[in-house]
């Protein structure tokens, strides 16, 4: 059977992640990986979570666990979780909340929800590459999207007509974005509002990594900031994208989006039609493991990443050559590294693999168009303070090698 | 914001399922549901479910449970579903299984793979609700799938490529459909591959209710007999599509494919850009579960469902009027019934409902294109045989009363 001949035509454009690949290789002993983007899983709840899960399987509420659920998802979740966007600025109910498969299918589906082929995305460059994934699978024009107002939307616009479609949304992680670790302040996030509305399009907060915030001045979600000036969030087209996977746990596969009701309501039909609901069981354990222990737990992550990420930055500024340039993420997972420009990082990579035993992610990938390749992507979150301070002292050496 | 104006095309296609509609209605004391097709929940396996979370968060695997895990699926998990597929006859490795959300992602995934819009999708008429649901979104046209040779490949490609596509698949659940609970017979499977090979299309083997067969005489599942035909799966055009959601629980949204290793490929890449994998923890719990629990547990269902299909079809048997004909499933959860035709069965369900608190399905919504106005589905998996007389008794009077 030849399968190519029956896939449709949108299976061209979506191709094995590079980065997958990559981490492939690093089941070497000795290695120090700063390539993968994931939580340090010695710090899980993991008894938390036994106790969730034996309560929800107690014969008084097994049934319901193991049982189909509604689409919205589970509802005292949605409550729970309208509460903590409230605390943030978002002022909503549980029916402007869907629990999605993590944040990862909140892309897919307004991918699926919003993009015919040819209409524009904005999205920052380089992005993270999920999105990317998600949205190449319905034949997007990409678009670089700026908060600082270097491009009028009238541009913008008359872009992506030319392009044969209209541009949809922009795209964006707005706090310690992955892959640079930057943040957008509340003067960039202003200006994205004023873009979208005069491109009448919608913006994708992805907040996956809101929660982790070291220091620095906290900044508004988009969509509080949207919601400070319209009164309301029905008067809202900023859709928030919320995400367990970085503070209580990724292998529960649990997110959320929040947004203006006619938003929700055809998410709701695309989940229905896509895979009926979340796990009704995980829903129930991570909604009692998120009412009592969320806080305290996101506490002891920001001790021990921020150790970390101040263990990263003060390495490098200590050993890396001049010439080499990096973000200062006020939280999150990822320091972004700029090379000298004649420097490749996937060349670097394989060095540095062979050589001194350490990996990062090399940062083409992140690129709509395959440029930034003297740029690499390095994550704190999985080693400690000592390791990382080895690691980025391998990197160096690789690098100074490399000038 | 209007966000009509930025959905994507596909949208249009996408509607609330009138069923979901009809299903909150239901919430009324002393009602008699035939309308759900779920299972009953007081004979989930919730003691084993409980026993197996509890091993997969002790603290040596708890790191595993909680974290992200690769697209494919949990690899115990494809080793006992390649063997539970060979038992049927279906030689395979844990490279051709990759486990889905429910055989209901299983059905997204498909569409989004296989379907550009206008392509043609072979279903029968009346089919699956669920699986309009899903491929409605990539916007095919649809066709009947006869599997009796009534009509040529020739014709039937012809009228896919006057509408400006091709056949890509055909669909269907060959063992106690949803909803009509009728099955395929060998030479129908046998017919099928022929036609499939003809058009060159794949064909989507929908098993979600195959594990629940009370008696009649088994049938391989097409994928086996295509096997049997050709040596290896690897040469097949077949795709499994298998469900936990029937049998051990559909809260856990579990299910699988089985194809040859290309196919498995292609879907591996849907899978990371739609929702990166299936829940850890949920997939390591469900393999538990099933290694140790499986077949007694579907022994035990096998009895209960059993009893009750025989009380709905001896009370139909006794009871309903003459003019009215049903189908004598040999497993699953439905009856399908077909009124004369003078009766709207949309109708009959407003009258059931309000005078003798009888629920069940119009079965319209079934047909792609919403004929069918005499029919109507019936489950018998959430009533005990007393219950199911009552329901059947009640229902009868409503017909009488139409005819």
């Amino acid at each position: 059977m030849d399968f190519e001949s029956v896939f449709a035509s949108r299976t061209s454009r979506m191709k094995a992640s590079e980065i997958r690949e990559l981490l492939k290789l690093l089941d070497r002993p000795g290695l120090i990986s700063f390539a993968g983007g994931i939580p340090d899983a010695s710090y899980f709840p993991a008894k938390q979570f036994g106790a969730a899960y034996q309560e929800a399987l107690t014969a008084e509420t097994a049934g319901t666990a193991l049982q189909y659920s509604i689409s919205e998802g589970y509802t005292p979740l949605r409550r729970w979780l309208a509460k903590e966007m409230a605390k943030l600025g978002v002022t909503c109910t549980e029916d402007n909340i869907m629990i999605t498969s993590g944040s990862q299918q909140a892309l897919d589906y307004l991918g699926k929800m919003l993009l015919s082929p040819g209409d524009t995305a904005l999205i920052n460059w380089p992005t993270y590459l999920g999105a990317l994934g998600a949205f190449n699978a319905y034949e997007p024009r990409y678009d670089k999207l700026t908060v600082n107002g270097n491009r009028s939307a009238a541009d913008i616009s008359a872009a992506a007509q030319a392009e044969g479609g209209r541009v949809k949304f922009a795209y964006l992680s707005a706090d310690f974005a992955n892959p640079t670790g930057e943040t957008v302040d509340r003067r960039g996030r202003e200006n994205l509002i004023d873009m979208a509305e005069e491109l009448e399009c919608v913006i994708i907060e992805d907040a996956a990594y809101q929660s982790l915030r070291y220091d620095g001045e906290v900044v508004p979600p988009i969509l509080a900031l949207e919601i400070e000036r319209k009164g309301s969030i029905e008067e809202c087209r900023t859709i928030y994208c919320g995400s367990f996977s970085k503070t209580l746990s990724p292998g529960l596969r649990i997110g959320w989006i929040c947004a203006a009701q006619p938003l929700v309501s055809q998410m709701v039909l695309l989940k229905q039609a896509g895979d009926l609901h979340v796990s009704t069981v995980n829903q129930m354990a991570i909604s009692k493991v998120a009412e009592t222990h969320f806080d305290t737990h996101v506490s002891t992550l920001h001790k021990v990443y921020s150790e970390r990420r101040d263990a990263m930055l003060q390495a490098l500024e200590e050993m890396m050559p001049k010439g080499v340039q990096w973000t200062k993420p006020e939280g999150g997972m990822f320091v972004w590294l700029t090379l000298p420009a004649h420097i490749d990082a996937s060349e670097l990579f394989k060095v540095a693999l062979e050589t001194e035993n350490v990996a990062f992610v090399p940062g083409h990938a992140f690129f709509a168009d395959g440029s930034g390749k003297n740029t690499m992507r390095l994550s704190f979150s999985c080693a400690d303070a000592e390791t990382i301070r080895e690691g980025v002292r391998r990197l160096s050496k690789v690098v100074q090698e490399a000038l």
